[in-house]
């Protein structure tokens, strides 16, 4: 069903959903106009990429909010739990075990590993834990589908292999290396708010007197 | 001195900074050739970026990691404290707020804001606090050119254009809606978790069986 849609349409609809559910308690229709000023997309565009969807209901004053909520997620299959896991248990990866914020309830998280045995150990949570070296296994025996990486750099990719060898098909990396791979059926993306920061902070100067 | 770097010569130089500060403590020399591995960037325009610094020394075996992070923070002025705040202070907001992490000791944040009067009275943080629409005033008083923006959706992009009139250059935007500008001295990064996270799992859906 959704192999007709690019990156980018599966990207902006993302970002879409996000906004209406933001919006949802505070209205019921929304335009394209007024989506494209919080998406930074033109109209043309939104209106193209909903065109992608089935169902999807409009009237003169725009879309009915709950309804495209709906059919974007039906579409991109968001909201069917996918098996996830993590790995690094220090202060990132315990934050997002423990986010069980309804808005990523699309994601089961089945597993945390961590290096230090002795770590494993002393931590509170419903969530199983397993030392590193299991990762390939338990990815494989729990067909877990996503994985995050919050350990430190110089371990980080060499975890990412491990979770890819296992079958894992999405990573998000924490940590501050740029994690690559030549199996392109593997999608990465790399967050590191340092860095973020610290480029932000040389920019202005820049930019500033 | 630095307005010869182009910004993405100015991104790869804070990503290699950032791995540098994870390695230090375990290694003395790295080579171009390690550090492209990591980085994801060839040797090749590693070794042209470090040419565009003042005072790198390197022998056969490689860069002195010190001496690099030094050249490194001198040239892009990171470690020089620039005044930054905070609007928005629930979850995400106050966990930045309380990130005295010394990674980012270049930030001197000096201000937080919200909307909400009573609940800035119930907080506790050594950081002065002031209610959102004092926003402009304050940012122009304390010279601040950093912001942070962890409010509602719908309040992102009037909060955002309250810090650029009061003269902020550079902002991180963690709202879930894309914030634009039209003045061009202005830096904005936009950064959701969650959209990140629905991308991965739809595309993770459409590579998969």
């Amino acid at each position: 069903m959704r192999s007709e849609l690019s990156e980018p349409t599966v990207y902006r609809l993302c970002v879409v959903l996000r906004i209406l559910e933001e919006l949802r308690s505070k209205q019921i229709v929304i335009s394209s106009s007024e989506l494209s000023k919080y998406t930074n997309t033109t109209a043309y565009t939104l209106r193209k990429d909903f065109s992608l969807l089935s169902g999807v209901a409009s009237s003169k004053s725009g879309y009915d909010i709950e309804n495209l909520i709906f059919c974007i997620k039906s579409k991109l299959d968001i909201g069917i739990a996918k098996y996830a896991a993590i790995a690094g248990l220090g202060r990132i990866g315990m934050a997002i075990l423990n986010y069980t914020d309804s808005r990523i309830k699309g994601y089961d998280i089945v597993a945390g590993f961590d290096a230090s045995v002795n770590k494993l150990e002393t931590l509170h949570t419903d969530i199983p834990l397993y030392p590193a070296y299991d990762i390939e296994d338990i990815v494989r025996e729990l067909k877990i589908k996503l994985a995050v990486i919050a350990v430190p750099a110089d371990k980080a990719q060499e975890i990412a292999l491990r979770f890819i060898k296992g079958g894992v098909e999405g990573i998000i990396n924490f940590a501050p290396v740029i994690i690559k791979t030549d199996v392109d059926t593997v999608y990465i993306k790399n967050i590191d708010l340092v860095t973020e920061f610290n480029f932000l902070s040389s920019i202005v100067k820049t930019k500033g007197e």
